[in-house]
């Protein structure tokens, strides 16, 4: 009875965007990743985090004009308008990333799912922002997202895509988003099917400390996503900016997810690189009538801890 | 100035347990495992969940003697009490799941985890009951958890572990609970260093359907080991009884897993075999200080959905 619910999706990874790349040369970079896509069958492209520009919160900026120009005012906007018109006239939809102002003067760390009539079908702004406010002395890099952003106040939302994509339950999550089981449960109570994720993640620990190198931590993105998409019974993509920013390093990874948790593809490189594949949405019903059946399995009056505390109290 | 937080642990798997087994021939396996990991040093030893019996949830049990002959009206009991009289002497710990039948006719599915000496230091019901309350006609095999226990009452408690084990901060869950985010976090919530799992896990679909085989379903089980353990940054052992019971086919794959969710060591067969693994208590404090701290980084107020509704409610 049903009609195919299979949506061929392209990950776009992309390799570093360094500090004194224009912004015309990003832009160039994005198209040609989505004609690149367009061309290989995909309906829906997923870029990384802060696509349009370096990750900046890695740097201490003191002069406010410097710092603007690296968020958009509105989105879309004249500078990113031409990705937009090439998206709708090749009929393909999008996840992008990017640093948010307000007209009242607020910064967030946001994303935007546009169908595939150029349309925005959905906003999400970043809850878990990891790093500092302060600077730290000592460190050759820093993660300054809790300075240069506010905490995500959308709560996490989910849009039922077109009917031309087979209608997915589609949510969005932002870099350090996906390893916090929170934000996919919420989404998972939402029925959603397919995860779009962009990231920016350090090569090293950006916390300080010298216990985590790339591989390591390429290899808790992949198991995060891996193992949430597992628990709530939906597909995932996962899309870094990789490579090496003006000296400082970003782990690739980028992949593909089913609802089993089993990586279906996975990029290769730390430059810009295509990842593809046909997600069939009604592979979700095994786990959402089975095992991760919710009505008939969570026990939330347990789980209520998650909700009422913030930090851990660990017993005497 | 701290001594040292290294704990040898062992995971105790079990091979298949069948229903004409007698229970003597079942404790004498338990005790050969906890002499095994006594002699290579483990201090605390992990068994599975219903240790001392088949898997009876797999079957229809009219006759409520038969039924009533796998609980345990108290634990210790005579019938077990060599198992807890060799640890003792050995100065070992261990975890045990069981069937619990209280003093007033409750039934559930429950582990304890017992001290170098002797004594109980916890015990925990468990909350996520997989299967059904009814017959489903047609199965070969039935999961009728819902049947034969009640939803455990007790929340899922942490305890603090003895001195001579580094005093780790130690959880327990039990099987399909392990699949399950909220109860691990809960248990981070809590501090835990070492999160002690037993299951009875089938190696098909118990739920009907094809698509799963015993290698994606061992995959299951060891990637939400892994996440979970990463996500709270904690250690994790978790626990098969494996094989064939009476024709029905359960999935080893027991595992040791660190705070960085590597997998440290795994059983190999689906037979009695012991893992062990010297736990650096200490490990867990990069995960619980940096990229996990609670405190720092947990918005809470978004959370809700995860205790204000039970099932998933998709978009229109």
């Amino acid at each position: 009875m049903t009609s195919s619910r299979i949506l061929r999706v392209a990950g776009a990874q992309m390799g570093p965007t360094q500090k004194a790349d224009g912004r015309e040369v990003t832009l160039h970079r994005l198209i040609t990743l989505l004609e690149g896509a367009a061309a290989q069958g995909a309906k829906l492209v997923v870029f990384p985090e802060l696509a349009f520009t370096t990750f900046f919160p890695r740097w201490w900026i003191e002069d406010e004009a410097e710092l603007l120009s690296y968020y958009e005012r509105s989105m879309p906007n004249p500078a990113v308008q031409p990705l937009f018109d090439r998206a709708k006239a090749l009929g393909v939809g999008f996840y992008i990333g990017y640093a948010e102002l307000t007209k009242d003067g607020q910064r967030f760390n946001s994303a935007v799912t546009v169908g595939p009539d150029g349309t925005i079908l959905f906003k999400y702004r970043k809850i878990h922002l990891p790093g500092s406010q302060g600077f730290r002395p000592g460190q050759l890099y820093q993660q300054l997202e809790k300075r240069y952003f506010q905490y995500g106040d959308l709560g996490f939302p989910v849009a039922r895509g077109p009917a031309a994509w087979g209608g997915p339950v589609l949510g969005m999550l932002i870099c350090n988003d996906r390893r916090w089981p929170e934000g996919w449960r919420v989404l998972g109570l939402q029925g959603v099917e397919l995860v779009l994720v962009g990231y920016n993640s350090a090569a090293y620990d950006p916390n300080g400390g010298t216990t985590e190198d790339a591989a390591l931590r390429t290899f808790h993105s992949t198991l995060a996503a891996q193992s949430n998409a597992y628990m709530n019974a939906t597909w995932a993509v996962t899309v870094a900016k990789a490579g090496e920013e003006d000296g400082s390093g970003l782990i690739g990874g980028s992949c593909i997810v089913d609802p089993n948790g089993r990586v279906v593809a996975q990029a290769a490189t730390l430059a810009d690189e295509l990842i593809l594949a046909d997600v069939d949405l009604e592979a979700c019903r095994q786990g959402k009538e089975k095992m991760f059946n919710f009505a008939a399995h969570r026990r939330p009056q347990w789980y209520r801890p998650i909700v009422e505390q913030v930090g851990a109290t660990p017993p005497e």
